[in-house]
């Protein structure tokens, strides 16, 4: 789906210091870090970040010969802020690709669209839904891979993240496991996949299902799939939701950001006690495959002190009475260990 | 949205004995009685249908002198069944505007588009998703009209019925009541609404924001939003659970069909029992406004017995301990004295 040899410039206008609107960007730092080049925020004042040269401007970035730019920022609802369509043509009339990952799509504006014929780059518009999607078959309850969701307290506190590590640490162990990317950071990591937030709503299941599918088509024996939002979210619930039906999970990793009470830092919407969420995904399970919360994934990247990081496992671990860990801090073989048992029985 | 005085032939083409795959037709039957002056099925050999003439062909139909046909089926996945575009056609070419409640859209389709502008008709794609869509703005937990949607153990068992019900009871109360439409049946029936399962999927509950601050700027001090879905099932559990969330309800009607064990009658997918429904509905809603269910509809539709259908109702009344009756059958009195304590309220 996308070519293999990449060289990246992560455009994150404006918000390169902002861990949660650029998580598109730093996703594809961590996981694909030979694909990037150079990260362009013109109103940053540092001069890197995370290892890569920060540049101001398309002009500064082609020392670093970047064969295509990154669309890196999330905003709320996928709109595109209108600076960025002056910043986009400039990177087409430079030669780049574009890969976009916003629900406003690139290959749709007319005026982009001419620009990047003139020049011979292609537009990606990561979220754009396949065709021919539909309700699932069926065929999500009847292959032999053990699928395994990460569901959250929220959206953006790292469900993609530990999809991505537990995947790592799973084919450390030589098992083939496969990453199942359902947003446009996991198919701007693992080359494939499908935004399941940019489907007609009555096929994210089935779109679900689909990716599924295509896991086991390519040679996965477990899969971990990317979950989005969370159940508890008042705009992304539905699609955490049909996400979870779609994608018919033998197990689940619930993941959660220490300290956080309420859903996007809004007082309105307080987080239920985990135990109580870990209950509650386990009764929206397909009523055709009840699965469990197999293991509980703790984000303590604001956590600065290891010690205290360590306490805020152990004691959500007692709360919930469940195997649990920060796999980016500590590694994700405890996490691993409490979810190998389920491989090979699907 | 839709012009006022219709003349609608319903195409029932091969589905008018089939309840659950006409019920586009018959609800508009039922609610807009006046507008409707025949129905077509080419392979029924009644001569009518609920008191209207059951006609052959669209030859046939014109004595009625309809101004318009209405796409009176639902399929699976809402995809058009090939013969129907000649038999569209046919409408198009006698004079007939088209009101199509299924994915496939008919504007889209050029040789229909061109078609119709031969013949100066309109084409109505009921399920088009408006332009503009995004996320919730909060507006859903502002406004001041009671909101009460209906929800179930299964689709097509009645949710938009019970709506329609209790927004006719209320209203002969003497309550500015409205009915919220949010899928293709429910659109054709009061001429304005969005197809929430047809927007792109991150914006459902945004969808279902906009159509309850529609039923606000109508007047509606009581706003029936029409369920879709349900949270139990394998294809459209996305979609009922966005529009749980955006249209915020303050309280919710669950309803169920008498006597059905499975979600769409498939044994892999029990129903559980009615009263663990009611607690997961009030588990997952918004957690700005805990909702709680008020009251029970059960459609005894399938019992033929009348005193066995009120022993149905009785069980579950006793079973669940909340107020419940068959709107349908025996009136929707009871259900709306359950919820009048709320209207006023909000």
């Amino acid at each position: 789906m996308l070519s293999a040899p990449r060289r990246l410039l992560v455009l994150a206008e404006g918000r390169s210091d902002d861990p949660h609107y650029g998580k598109t960007g730093r996703g594809v730092i961590r996981y694909r870090p030979d694909d990037v080049v150079a990260v362009l925020d013109s109103q940053s004042s540092e001069t890197e970040l995370l290892g890569y040269p920060l540049v101001r401007s398309v002009a500064e970035a082609l020392a670093y010969e970047p064969t295509a730019a990154l669309v890196g920022v999330a905003t709320a609802g996928g709109r595109f802020p209108p600076a960025w369509r002056e910043l986009l043509k400039e990177c087409i009339a430079a030669g780049l690709d574009i890969e976009n990952g916003l629900h406003e799509f690139i290959g749709d504006d007319p005026d982009l669209a001419v620009l990047a014929r003139t020049h011979g780059v292609e537009l990606r518009d990561l979220r754009k839904a396949p065709p021919g999607l539909d309700i699932p078959s069926g065929a999500n309850l009847e292959h032999g891979a053990t699928t395994i969701l990460t569901v959250g307290s929220d959206c953006a506190i790292g469900k993609m993240t530990v999809a991505l590590e537990l995947d790592r640490e799973v084919r450390r162990r030589g098992i083939h496991s496969e990453f199942v990317p359902t947003g446009q950071t996991g198919i701007a990591i693992a080359g494939w996949g499908i935004s399941v937030d940019a489907v007609v709503s009555d096929f994210i299941a089935g779109a679900a299902e689909r990716l599924v599918l295509e896991g086991v088509d390519r040679g996965g024996e477990v899969l971990f799939v990317e979950g989005q939002g969370s159940v508890l979210h008042p705009a992304y619930s539905g699609v955490t939701m049909g996400l979870i039906h779609g994608s018919a999970p033998h197990a689940y990793v619930l993941c959660h950001q220490a300290g956080q009470r309420f859903v996007e830092e809004d007082e309105r919407f307080p987080i239920p006690p985990l135990a109580e969420l870990v209950d509650l995904h386990e009764r929206l399970s397909l009523l055709a495959r009840p699965a469990k919360v197999h293991a509980v994934a703790l984000n303590t990247r604001l956590v600065e002190d290891e010690a205290e990081a360590r306490r805020a496992v152990e004691a959500l671990a007692a709360e919930t009475g469940l195997p649990t860990d920060d796999p980016v801090r500590f590694g994700a073989g405890r996490l691993v260990d409490a979810l190998e048992p389920l491989f090979g029985r699907a």
